[in-house]
C-alpha cells in the first residue's frame, strides 16, 4: 500500500468524535491514513500552539495503512508533531474534521478544525477543513460524506496554491450542489452569562450569537449554506491586506 | 476626561509583562485606558476562545481614566469580555502588546497578541498589535515607544478599513524609520525535543526554527526589520483568497 497517497487527518472535536471517524472512513478510500487528533474537545482553539508545557501522544490503532494517535495538544500541534515525529514522509494531504457545527464566515478565525487545515497549507500540503452545519454529537454524516469525497477528489486532481487551503461547510439535510464562495462578513456578538459561584465569586460563560453583515448576499458562504449548497472558501494563510497598501500611501509616519 | 478616546489594551504575555506597562504608558498620553489582559502567559494562543470552561476577571487598578483587569482567558476572550461586560461604551481603539518577541511573517497566525488585535477589527474598531523583536522580559522599550506613538497617531488620523488591523513589529536597537510591508512567506520548522519522564513515558517540547522563503526580498516585513525599520503589515480578517477563485473556475465538482 506504499504507492497510495498519505493522508494526515486531524480535528478539534477530539479523537472520539463521530465526525472524525466518518472523515477517516472516506479518506481510507483514497489513501493510507494517519489520524493525529486531540485526546479531548479542543473547539475554538484557532491556530493555537502549545509552547508552555510538553505534549504527549499515544498510538491507539496500528494497522497496515491506518494508524491513529491521540495527542494532548491543539489541532495545530497535532499536525506539527505528525510531520516532525510520527510520519516517515511528508503527507500528500491534510484533512481536518468533519467538525460538528459550521465554521462559515468569521468562525474560520476561531476554528481549531481550520487551524489544522491552515497549518497543512503553511507546509505547502493541499489541505481541507470540513464542517457539517449540525452540532449534534450523533449527527448524520451520510450525505456529507459524498461531498467530502467530491471536494477531496478535485483537490487531488487540481492541487492548491501554496498558503491556501479550503474551508468546506456542508449544510444539514438535503444538498443541492457545491459553490465556491467568499467568507461572509459578520461577527459573533458575545452575550456573556455572568454567574456567581458558591464562594460568591463571579464567573462568565461565553454564549454569543452570530450577526450577519451580508444577509442574502449571493456568493457568500452563509448564503450558499442557506440555499442547501456546500460552501467552499479558499482561505489564505498570507493575511496581508494588499488593498490597504493603497489607502496607506497617504499616511505620514 | 470623558471626551478623550477610550483605548482598550490587551496582550498575550500577561498582565504583569513589562511590554504591557510600556504600551499603557504611551496610550495614556492619547486617551482613557482600560487594560484587560490575561492573568498569565498566553503566548501562541492565536485567536483562541474559551468555550469549555468559565472565565474569571478581577479589577486590579481603578483610577479616573485608567483601569486594569486581569482575566483567566485568552487575549481574544479579554477583548470580547471588555466590550460585552466591562466597558460603558465601545472602545475607539484596541491595541495589543507590546509583545516580547517578533510576530512577523507567519507568526501572525499563531500570535495571541495579534489575536487580540484581529478581534478588535472584527468589531470594526481600529486595532493594532505591537511587537518588539526582543524576547528578554526586561527588554528596553524606550525607542520602540516613540514608534508606537507614531503609528498610533496615524491610525487615529486615518482610520482603518473594517476587518483590517495592523501588525507592527519593531526592531531591537536603533530604528531607521517605518515601512509598510507584506507578510514574509515562510514557516516554522518544528524540531520537537523528545524526552522521557521518570515514569518512562515520552513527552515532546516544541522547539522550532524559522525558515524564510523570501530571504532578502524588499517589501517583506522581515526584510524591513533586518534593515532596522519598523514593519507595518495590514492584516485582513477576511481570509478569503480571491485570487484562487480564478484557478478554481476549471474545477468540476
Amino acid at each position: 500500500m506504499n504507492d497510495r497517497p498519505l493522508i494526515l487527518i486531524t480535528n478539534d472535536d477530539g479523537v472520539s468524535a463521530k465526525g472524525l471517524k466518518e472523515l477517516t472512513e472516506v479518506m481510507r478510500l483514497f489513501g493510507n491514513v494517519v489520524v493525529v487528533a486531540p485526546d479531548t474537545h479542543r473547539s475554538g482553539m484557532s491556530n493555537a500552539i502549545t509552547v508552555d508545557h510538553p505534549i504527549r501522544i499515544k498510538k491507539t490503532i496500528d494497522e497496515p495503512g491506518y494508524q491513529v494517535y491521540k495527542c494532548s495538544g491543539t489541532p495545530v500541534d497535532c499536525v506539527k508533531l505528525a510531520m516532525n515525529q510520527l510520519l516517515d514522509k511528508k503527507p500528500d494531504f491534510v484533512v481536518s474534521g468533519i467538525n460538528h457545527g459550521s465554521n462559515s464566515s468569521i468562525s474560520v478565525v476561531y476554528s481549531g478544525t481550520m487551524g489544522g487545515a491552515i497549518e497543512g497549507c503553511i507546509h505547502n500540503i493541499p489541505s481541507i477543513g470540513f464542517s457539517l452545519n449540525d452540532y449534534d454529537p450523533e449527527a448524520d454524516f451520510s450525505r456529507a460524506k459524498i461531498y467530502v469525497a467530491r471536494v477531496f477528489q478535485q483537490v487531488a486532481e487540481n492541487g492548491l496554491p501554496p498558503f491556501v487551503c479550503l474551508n468546506v461547510n456542508i449544510p444539514k439535510g438535503d444538498i443541492r450542489g457545491i459553490q465556491v464562495c467568499k467568507q461572509t462578513a459578520g461577527k459573533w456578538v458575545e452575550e456573556f452569562e455572568k454567574r456567581t459561584d458558591p464562594h460568591t465569586r463571579d464567573y462568565y460563560w461565553m454564549a454569543g450569537y452570530f450577526e450577519n453583515h451580508e444577509e442574502d448576499v449571493p456568493g457568500t458562504d452563509i448564503h450558499a449554506l442557506e440555499g442547501g449548497f456546500v460552501s467552499v472558501v479558499p482561505v489564505n494563510a498570507d493575511m496581508t491586506c494588499y488593498q490597504t497598501f493603497e489607502t496607506m500611501k497617504s499616511w505620514r509616519f
